[in-house]
């Protein structure tokens, strides 16, 4: 039975031919505005514009070539579903992407164009739908989030910062189901107690923050929220015992602070994110992730698949600076 | 009396506490649309969103401090005069910016709100105008291009690049006055003679094109570009010899290539600069900048100072693959 450490170490390993490991940028231009010294781990400028490649492409490659034959299926907001699609035409095995109606179209597109088939139902619908299409093809079903290879493949995101930045004193991560930061504290955890691990998620869908009071995942209302990938209404079951032993702390960020983050981290910092990658920046925004100014925290930036379009709402934007705040 | 080497290694030296050293990324989503294997040494993350605070901050260390007490002006379309606006604040003397009516209003507000006193007239008028407020004022003129101290300022870029890659095969850097491309080829070249150094102008204005043959400087056309930072209609007289000496080439970009470059950069690449940043990715979409797959190119990408609102102009851009232009 491997560790934690080790299944993220076997991981990396066997990815590694097929992701790269994405740059962690010291964004000092950033620092007035959050009151710390910032650094950004990119992984908006992962293959496939997200870090969700790193999780898919492990599981799909833990799998018996025999369970494959038949392809895999996946339901996914978009980043998820493009990892899969990515790392099923690499490994030439047929895709089924089951994605929500809300779904972004240049994320649809994206994923239509690595070869994979598309299947559009209700956001609530689609593990449903995709359970189905799994029946139907003998195919296997390769998770958002809810599994340890998951878990294990995205926390590679988490050993590469311990690498690149071994000093870091917080990581702050955007927070849905649960797989990317489930994976990643376990990493930074396992390698350096002493870092602090912070998730935020939208206060508009805030499963983690009712969930771990309760003690166990608890599914909250399925609202709307500009941050288009993190709209599990639920811990993942796998994903919250990782959370309630590696993070230190659950934020919320709101609309408004998730549009300044990502309006920050443009402007100001040149990096381009979609709005559910700038959680991490909206939580110490709306000052709900307290952070020093001799600090070193690294925001892992969890994705960066968005329209030029997609940016027109953040021009009636406004940005306030750290001091503004208090 | 110092090498040019030696120069840039002082104003490494003397500039080091108010410049960062940005970072170089490796871009490989960039690979299958430029042919080479991609790195952008990102100026567009310096102080200030441009390599300009470099060369400023390096003349204005250099002078006698009784030289300094009336203060500086100068003349830039916009991110010299961010420059020298910054090192004029942090150094606490006064600071007066002769802009070109023809610049972004982001660029201009981002000067005043550092405090320099700004002074518009035609763009052709400029130089003729900082002259005469230098006379009234007695204060010390800080060009944009054309010195052998700033050229030593913005050549610690290249000194970086060198550091942060140097197993680098070439460097393709964006050019107007030569100030850039004179100091960063200079200690790319004295450094390792084995990397092949490429400028890439706006066809609109290419005045280095016309004065390399000419064996002068050679003055051209002010016509309009869309690189708003790159409207010099002629070479600096100090800079023309550099470029001559230890420029490998210089190619052209058109408008088309231009904006495609920003937006791949943007969109693919997940960075922000501003169109003028884009030259060295232009010249090679263009197909006048020959890559090999097995290269490594580094693209200095000089800045990044541009609006949200500047960009829905690349809605309608579409970028070909590298194959596809064959």
């Amino acid at each position: 039975m491997r560790t934690i450490l080790e299944q993220i170490q076997q991981a990396a390993k066997r990815i590694e031919p097929y992701t790269v490991k994405t740059p962690l940028i010291r964004l000092s231009q950033l620092d007035s505005y959050l009151g710390c010294q910032v650094y950004a781990k990119c992984e908006c400028m992962q293959i496939t514009g997200s870090f969700k490649l790193r999780g898919a492409m492990n599981m799909i490659m833990g799998l018996d070539p025999e369970q494959l034959k038949n392809g895999i299926v996946t339901a996914s907001s978009g980043n998820h579903g493009r990892g899969c699609a990515y790392a099923a035409k690499k490994l030439g095995i047929p895709a089924t992407v089951v994605v929500p109606d809300s779904a972004p179209p240049i994320k649809v597109e994206n994923i239509r164009r690595l070869g994979a088939e598309i299947v559009q139902c209700p956001a609530v619908k689609r593990f449903e739908v995709a359970e189905q299409l799994c029946q139907e093809k003998h195919a296997e079903f390769i998770p958002p989030y809810n599994a340890e290879q998951i878990m294990a493949g995205q926390g590679t995101a988490g050993l590469e910062i311990m690498e690149q930045l071994p000093e870091v004193d917080m990581v702050v991560i955007p927070v849905s189901g649960g797989g990317l930061i489930g994976g990643v504290s376990a990493a930074i955890k396992e390698t350096d107690q002493r870092v602090t691990v912070i998730g935020v998620e939208p206060a508009a869908i805030p499963r983690y923050t009712a969930s771990l009071p309760a003690g166990e995942p608890v599914t909250v209302e399925q609202k709307l929220t500009i941050a288009d990938a993190l709209v599990s209404n639920h811990p993942g079951t796998k994903c919250f015992p990782m959370v309630q032993k590696y993070v230190d702390r659950i934020a919320t960020a709101e609309e408004e602070q998730i549009l300044q983050a990502q309006k920050l981290l443009l402007t100001e910092g040149k990096i381009f994110a979609e709005a559910s990658g700038c959680l991490g920046i909206a939580g110490v925004l709306a000052g709900r992730v307290a952070v020093q100014p001799d600090q070193k925290v690294c925001f892992l930036i969890s994705g960066g698949n968005c329209s030029i379009q997609q940016l027109e709402i953040l021009n009636s934007v406004e940005i306030p600076k750290e001091a503004e705040r208090r």
